[in-house]
């Protein structure tokens, strides 16, 4: 392989001739050999793009940074985005806390490719702009990388968590309205209970869904909140005045999303509480989304030997053993992605616990992880409505059968009869093997008539008053 | 010990005849002897207490009540609020997952006692209530545990927690004022970096805690929404007309408290995710406290050699086997509440995925675990508040011996003579043990006077700009 | 009240009259009011209890304590262990993280109870034996408090747990014999799979509670090391000669468990990680509990409308709304208790990473928990056992009828005619809802003859050959 | 794109023509796009390739397999292995939780590849092998995956973990007895404490690490056992006599591990207990980890404003805005490591809580997350060995200054003085900034000379008698 010299403070590196990356670059893939490569989120480096190109913006607005600078910073984050240098990020999340490396990383991408633009070639002659104190300016990585950090979690739970969750959202609210006649057996500690429509089962899990996506948007308010601007401890050195606000104004119109300058910029640096806030959002939307998928596949059981009121689409074989089995795959693809979530909120949780003095230096094991999380919820829950979802069926002769056959609906006659009677009869149905009519009549309770007139399961389920 | 004959639809049970609790919670104690006897938190008895009351207020107005039914039961009610029967609830939280049995053990021990008022003897003659028809009535464990459970979480958040917190936060925003013109410094990674003001630091502590404030705010509307009139399985079978909104608006009265009626009963008994929410939130608090905890002990660490910045209050002695020894021991019981929280929501969002159909039957785990952390959490912050936040004082001299001896004050001079430079001058200092101004101008990277001007720890501190 | 003036190195404090602890409990109560009071575990007070006799009689043996202090110490120790000075604990989890306070209240308690039993006043005179001096003596809060967590913990593995888990594995394992001929369905991924045996499934929740048994047992040896003996740091500083494998002797002859003395005291003052590792152990125990209990309430599901292949004993009414209703109230009480473990672990993960320097202040929390959950699990396996497992019986009828409707007995002819053509008689019998034999005469796969010779369900679950 | 027709059981599917994979494959490729693609470990690949390899042995040894075919299928596993074909297996984690996708594509690149080798071209003329009914003859998803996973995992610990930790559990050994003369400040409650030498500090980190490397060897023997052989359900249909045991014995030669048969094979397919139980001991390191890490970077603070007792490795700049900061950037990647294996230990035990009757359908989740535990555990530990352990240096100036300065040299006088006496030196030292020597006589105490003689610092740390 060939190599070229670069440099930094603590001497030279030699850096593979076809990166765009530098020193500091180079030593931390050599420091850091943790783990499979590149491991950094792209989505990390994208974020880093877009503040590096309103950081330039705001330095020439407020006269610290000449226009051309700025156009070349700009253009090569432009590139960036464009996702043009992708192969140029080798980093891992495993480096220092603070990300530094990576900040660095593309501090160093920027000026090399900035440099090539200017019709230089890289690793000759003086940098046309430097990465510390052009690209770098008015900065640090602990104002950078947890800005960069906010922008790839926004932006990620923004366009692919809440679409992918509320598209499933509503396939659920369209099922339980087509489904609001279907009266089913309820069944409460796993057991036989009284009666409900299958569109109510299924207007609970649509009330889940809302809870949890209202819970997840109230998080984004502080996640919306930028470091920028704190520079190194968070008071600000090194910015030019007005800088802070002005520079989350350009991200946000880069983005076009809703940041803003943080309030406090010493929590901003110090402290990861939005993570840990909106993590905890996405852990209770993979609290509800395992009910759902737990229930949807108990309810799709069997076919013949299991519960068998639903039908699942087959998307392909089963079993490798078993001829002509079909499972319910996208349940546990999206219940796995629960578990990976509740995992991924403890060690968001113990990072975020772990800040010392004005630095948490968790940083990148939070941002992956609440990335990785935002991903996956999306992901899965767009897989599970299409393959899925969309295509669930009642199966309405076995969902009577089981309705019609169940003892709790005996509970209609407590208002009738009392609690103790009505146990009588279901306790001598359930021991003797009867229908719940026989036994009340042989118990003498009711009449057959009564029994008729009263216990009707459609009129079991009449919704609250 | 005497006994009487209590019965239910099983048959008969022998009870302590001193007791007021009826068959099953007999049964109850003699099935689950897991634990100590009697954990059961109080806070979810008396929030049944709320809940009888307002049914019973309830069933009369719509018709379905005595007056003198309601009247007792009401009655029996305030006692219990009162603390006048804590005895009567002997059972443990490792129950059946619905707290049936803890619904019994009050409706039993409302019976029981309404019969002594009206002047019987208990276990003789009809029962003047009945357990089930009456006090039960409109009823179901599967919406009664989860209304108890809203009302005592929600309660102590407010009562407790909220305030506990509030309390701590505001002595912090104190000292963050009075700390304002204290320069000291900035570490990061744990090593010394750019100064910052003591206020700075604190006011960081206090962003957290009004963040957390906040987010936990957010989660009080779905904590506010109760599961009654949903009865066995969300319909509301055996309410009559209306109810569910009225039991709310009772409860809403009672406790003063804005409680409302869910509009979805069916999430409301099948998932907790309120509790994950609130929780959610509870832990967000834990992880920004350890932040605070242990940046204040780090800095009170010493007193000779450690860092030395902060003078806590020496509460007690603090070691059995060094004399003289003061230990910031209000920051090891805070830090120690904040693992547990971490536990508790770890055993919370367990429970909350295992609802299965129309009932999560994690009920008692779920409250037992919320209510422990709301307590614990304020309780705490009210006891390192008082114990230790009012009373820490900055040690001027150490304060100011640490800041001006920091090499990191270099970072000054980036934008005068750029990075490289100034490391150049850091590193020198560094390896030779000379301060940055002997470095600086034995570089001749600058002029003495040029030091002097440019480096000024309290010019570095002028907030953001 | 009335009180008496106690004092410590602080000064003078006023106590209680009647209680037998002095100055630093008295200020650890005032101090720590967080959560129920006396939350700290009574078995931890038993553990110190041990090694405070152990330790006077090493000190004595080695000559540095009179043998009439030794006997008072040992007196007031055997009357601790009897339970008699319960009342005289009345600290919390939530203080000192070293437990300091909880060793001085042993020490205090120790202290005035042996001036009362020399015939003297308490609060009159020189006390008869020092707390700090005497009882303490060769001792540190640092040492102790680990000692005591460990004989508590070991005692309560021992005592509780393994017996508690042990009567359930027998249990299961006696079904498993009884059920080795009741040919069931298998279900993978909650689907119809091939046969198997009641036994057979019943096999494996023994195995999973033979390798947690077995797990636990290997993590005893690390939980057998004592502390005691490093004294402050771990140096051993102001012990005798010969105290730390001596004490350790004393302490394991007290307690009849194969207590020794640490190897290394800067690892056992400064981490738990024994703790860990147990609890490790605990919480794989939850995790095969989990799944056993959750297997035999799906099982047990029903009685009509689930999969109601067992019978678990009715042990109390389920519903209070709903009559006669039967529910898995042990397989509910045991899962919560296995989801409280699950997040306990957390909660000693998160004390256990804290330690600083030369110690961990994160020892009453470690110590509560593992405490809790080594006695919940145990008493929940016996609750399980006695009013669940015993009493679990085989539905016959209804598992036969289960397993001869199923569709996957077609696995049996992969061998005869390959997976392919199996594959399309399975799908041809489900898509018609016809009998396997049908579907495979209709497709001219296999003869009536050959059929019946080769789909026999007893025959495809021999065994592992 | 160029495609091919393969089909299953289910119909056609086009897949790239320069694919391996067949129709299963490509199905799960479309209808799981959860995260990025090809998640799936491609060790848990490689374990596939082991025991397809085994089993083809195994059917031709016992007479099921033709000695052609067996060939061919072990050239294929062989190609595999030597990282060949690490292009065609594009599945993800989060798919079926059986990874029966993930067997079907080893089985179908088998397959292809085989038709391949034996000179025809894919997607012409039958296949030379067949993909279910040639190599997965005798086997199931249900016992390949976890016999994979198995493989995979107890590679991974043996070859990976093991040695990553024991090379720094070395390193620090080796320090630890070089600095055993070393007299340096304890530290507890991160207050100054009775001294000790920088040699015990260190050696109760190995200790740590021993404890942890045995608590993880401890675990290997579950690891060991191999579910293959159970096929679908456990009960072996299908295999022919002796398979089991004889697979395990080729896999155990093959991979010069020594796995073997599992005992029961319900518990190897229903449970993954042996992952929980490994994991654990992986979690037990990070703890231990944690806080070594962290000791050493609080020890290494400064390097003026802090402690700075350590000299730690300068391998990178630390700052992209502090000229010549340096920082512990291992310490803060292992125990971002440490943080990610904690979390991942919860999504292993909610995996492991969640299986249903004879299969846990969350295998690829347990696996992945083990697998990346174990890989960044051994991997961080070799970082942090490499570049900072080794480089470790006392600053031993520093050392000696905070050491002689400390008020709690004092407690050497206990056992000269009381308690009491040597608590009011240290106190009286402390309020009046003075030596402990100068308050000591001028309480009048003790003499100069005694003083002298009693309070020596490397006499204080004589280890444990």
């Amino acid at each position: 392989m060939e190599y070229r010299i670069e440099k930094d403070t603590m001497g030279e590196v030699q850096v593979p001739s076809d990166k765009l990356w530098g020193a500091q670059t180079e030593r931390s893939r050599n420091n850091f050999r943790i783990g499979p490569s590149a491991s950094m989120p792209l989505e990390i480096v994208y974020g880093f793009a877009y503040l590096k190109k309103a950081a330039a913006y705001t330095n020439c607005e407020l006269g610290v940074l000449p226009i051309e600078k700025r156009d070349l910073i700009a253009q090569v984050c432009d590139e960036i985005l464009e996702g043009k240098h992708d192969q140029q990020f080798p980093l891992v999340i495993w480096q220092t806390g603070s990300g530094t490396q990576s900040n660095m990383n593309v501090n160093e991408v920027i000026a090399n490719r900035a440099h090539q633009i200017a019709g230089k070639v890289i690793g000759e002659g003086e940098k046309t702009i430097q990465p510390n104190d052009d690209v770098n300016k008015s900065q640090s990585s602990n104002d950078t990388f947890p800005t960069g950090m906010h922008i790839a979690a926004y932006k990620m739970i923004v366009e692919v968590t809440i679409p992918g969750v509320t598209k499933l959202r509503d396939t659920l609210k369209k099922k339980s309205e087509a489904y609001k006649n279907v009266v089913k057996i309820g069944r409460t500690h796993l057991m036989d209970a009284t009666p409900l429509t299958l569109g109510q089962e299924f207007s609970g899990y649509v009330s889940q869904l809302d809870h949890g996506l209202h819970a997840l948007n109230n998080t984004l308010d502080h996640l919306s909140e930028l470091a920028l601007g704190g520079t190194a401890v968070g008071t600000g050195l090194n910015t030019p005045k007005g800088y802070a606000k002005r520079v989350a104004e350009f991200i946000a119109k880069f983005t076009e999303h809703p940041f803003k300058t943080a309030d406090n910029k010493f929590e901003a640096l110090a402290a990861h509480d939005a993570f840990v806030e909106t993590h905890g959002a996405l852990k209770q939307l993979a609290v509800s989304l395992n009910k759902i998928a737990n229930d949807i596949r108990l309810m799709a059981s069997g076919p013949r030997s299991g519960i068998g009121e639903l039908i699942i689409p087959a998307n392909e074989p089963g079993s490798s053993i078993m001829p002509g089995k079909v499972n319910p795959t996208q349940c546990e693809a999206i219940t796995m992605v629960c578990a990976q979530v509740i995992g991924n909120d403890v060690a968001i949780t113990v990072g975020g616990t772990q800040g010392h003095y004005e630095l948490n230096v968790f940083k990148p094991l939070m941002a992956a992880n609440l990335l990785e999380s935002a991903r996956l919820l999306g992901d899965a829950c767009e897989s599970f409505d299409e393959h899925c979802a969309q295509g669930i069926e009642p199966n309405n002769k076995r969902i009577e059968e089981l309705v019609n056959n169940s003892l709790m609906l005996v509970t209609a006659l407590n208002t009738k009869i009392g609690y103790y009677k009505a146990a009588e009869i279901a306790n001598k149905a359930h021991e003797e093997g009867t229908t719940l009519k026989e036994a009340a009549i042989a118990l003498n309770h009711l009449t057959a008539e009564e029994f008729d007139q009263w216990v009707k399961p459609e009129e079991m389920v009449g919704g609250l008053k």
